[in-house]
């Protein structure tokens, strides 16, 4: 298949797209796609491609701008029930402490999904990634973490890869057991990290390997703040899931700043996330490293706070900066990844064209799989979007509505 | 035609919705509603009127969320050309005065527009009403404000009475010749008022005889702010307007408290819209007026400004309050009525009741509608939206997609 006449074809082939090389577009004028099965064949002006090409079938993108499809790399976006009471008690000034005794609060959403079977799980999700499929994510990463406990843990992972081999959007999952201090470890929050190192993770390991059919293991995530897991435990956690092979993940400074961000980049995780309230000097360890620093401008939105992710800081620093929804029950229901494009542009001050890199290219690095995934050329997985608009800067320009008019995911029209 | 099984039919019937009673939604659990032709014959539980009506077609909205359609009371969405670049320059730290000077600001959209031939703007405008509809809005108010001469704003006005006519969506004109001062009267700005006054408005009037076939003249808008024209100026031109047998609206208090929304509850203006930086005594004039006040979220979103319409002032003191999404090129291009619920709940501390409110039946108030439009009772026109979720709560909850699964418009599925 020839994709032919974008407007604009944005290719985001340099990289990486560290620090203020962040937005390089590689923008190709009347551009076009050649695609072959699953993958980009080659990469060009129309006229170059349609002379190299001449019997191909023509899918005219004419005027239209032409792109990687989006990759979320941080959701929680598997869950039971939902929050929408716990919403308008906030609004109504209700206080923490009173939602919490409501029935609120991360837990309430733990109690269902641990009611949840594997199907129910699956059946309630569909609609959420097929939203997110719809907006441009053609690869999405997913977390557990609402289960708390070995078997709802593992059930959540058994549906993240049942929706995986069911959708066109590709999905990775990770094991994120260390979100929350569940209910009956409450009083024994060193307990839980010493269940979580010496039972759940080996028993994670062990699952995957019989049940993931050879796919690369999860990545591991620990939610390291104030109230959740202490630098201590968080490095615990990580540490024993280095050794056992798992990729790395975390959780930092979305309120304190504990340190994990140096702690991520200490341990090369592939990501650090949220980072609102981290300091000079954990983000000059960070881009030291080639931990990607995602900024998840969508929660802080969602909470009407008005701290976000220093992207600029971060940039200075020579960092790399990606961005993803968060999508969550709590603080963040959204999939689409232009509204946090649109968030990027207005409260960590990016341009569009860093937004648009933040959200593709180096969202891929952000899930390790920024070989095939991100940008377009030659040898790369055929995941590309056809937007309904000239000019790659509506994005961002434009807010709180869907820009994507086409989504091709492996080769195949799929939205 | 019987729609049933909603699981919350909001039905907004209790009117004026002032004050502390903005947000009594009416919802029937299970209910259905019997359309007739274009108007609604009777609303109920669905076991009562499946008895009533046994053999009606019927729509299943099984589970799903029943309300009445957006009304979106203060749109600039008809304009030529875009503001992507002025965007990009604005992350990037250019001052107004540079953006000024490459081009931008209101003046390039004046100069795209009068440019544009009716065919030309009715082209370019379909599709952003069309997202509209899809999004819920079915009835909008577009101001004419891009021409700022009498022929470019007749040609406005004929490209909106073309779409109305075209499209599902319902259109309520409203003339704003005095958007700004256009860059012929630069020098001149009580100039352009006596032009306005002596010229233009007359020649509204006359043309709207002609051509508008019996339809209740459109109304006419001042924006009243620093820079543009000043309060005594606003008092002339809505004077001579309201002469002239015109219903008014005003901009007033965006930047700047010049007293405009005083000026409209004197006047009996239909709405006073933004109200940001307005004063106790002019929130008191209002509330105390059948004036509306038009709250437009978007707007300070667009700008990542801080300040929004202080709404909880605006209910204590007993006023009627609307939002709208203020669709424009510049500062706000969103058509989404849900996403300006989403605002109005976190920077203007509405709960999801009170914001629906504003958004129908307090909206259709505000265009001076309320009795045809924004509530489901009978002899209601046949406006509806089923939602995909069964709270109505998740409006306001969820952010940046689309909740619309299915919109009616004078009893005809449209979208």
């Amino acid at each position: 298949m020839l994709i032919i006449h974008a407007s604009q074809l944005l290719t985001l082939t340099k990289q990486p797209q560290r620090g203020t090389h962040l937005g390089h577009l590689g923008i190709i004028p009347d551009g076009a796609v050649h695609i072959v099965d699953e993958h980009i064949a080659e990469v060009g002006t129309s006229s170059d491609l349609l002379a190299a090409h001449p019997h191909e079938p023509i899918l005219d993108a004419g005027g239209r701008v032409v792109m990687p499809g989006f990759v979320d790399p941080h959701t929680h976006l598997l869950w039971a029930g939902d929050r929408a009471a716990e919403f308008e008690m906030r609004l109504q000034g209700k206080t923490y402490l009173e939602i919490l005794q409501a029935g609120g609060g991360i837990l309430s959403t733990v109690r269902a999904t641990r009611a949840a079977s594997v199907q129910a799980l699956v059946d309630e999700n569909r609609p959420r990634l097929q939203r997110a499929l719809a907006h441009g994510t053609t690869t999405i990463e997913v977390k557990t973490g609402y289960g708390l406990e070995t078997q709802a843990e593992l059930r959540m992972l058994s549906a993240i890869l049942q929706l995986d081999a069911e959708l066109s959007i590709e999905i990775l999952p990770t094991f994120l057991g260390a979100h929350a201090i569940p209910p009956e470890w409450r009083a024994n929050p060193e307990g839980y990290t010493d269940h979580l190192c010496g039972e759940m993770l080996p028993a994670v390991a062990s699952w995957w390997s019989e049940h993931a059919s050879g796919r690369p293991l999860p990545f591991v995530d620990v939610f390291c703040e104030t109230g959740a897991f202490t630098l201590a435990q968080s490095r615990r956690i990580l540490e024993k899931a280095k050794s056992l092979g798992f990729p790395l993940k975390i959780h930092a400074d979305e309120f304190d700043n504990l340190g994990g961000a140096s702690l991520a980049a200490e341990l090369g995780a592939v990501s650090a996330d949220h980072l609102v309230a981290t300091s000079k000097h954990d983000i000059e360890a960070l881009a030291a490293s080639d931990t990607v620093a995602i900024g998840l401008p969508c929660t802080p939105f969602g909470l009407a706070e008005a701290h976000y992710t220093p992207a600029q800081d971060i940039l200075a620093a020579d960092g790399l900066l990606a961005l993803a929804t968060d999508c969550n029950p709590g603080t963040a229901w959204c999939e689409s990844m232009q509204f946090a494009i649109a968030l990027g542009c207005r409260y960590m001050k990016l341009t569009p064209a860093q937004a648009i890199a933040a959200a593709t290219v180096n969202a891929a690095t952000a899930i390790g799989r920024a070989d095939v995934l991100g940008s377009l050329s030659a040898g790369k997985q055929a995941d590309l979007l056809i937007l309904n608009v000239s000019d790659y800067r509506h994005l961002g320009y434009r807010f709180g509505t869907n820009l994507v008019e086409t989504v091709i995911k492996k080769g195949v029209v799929c939205a």
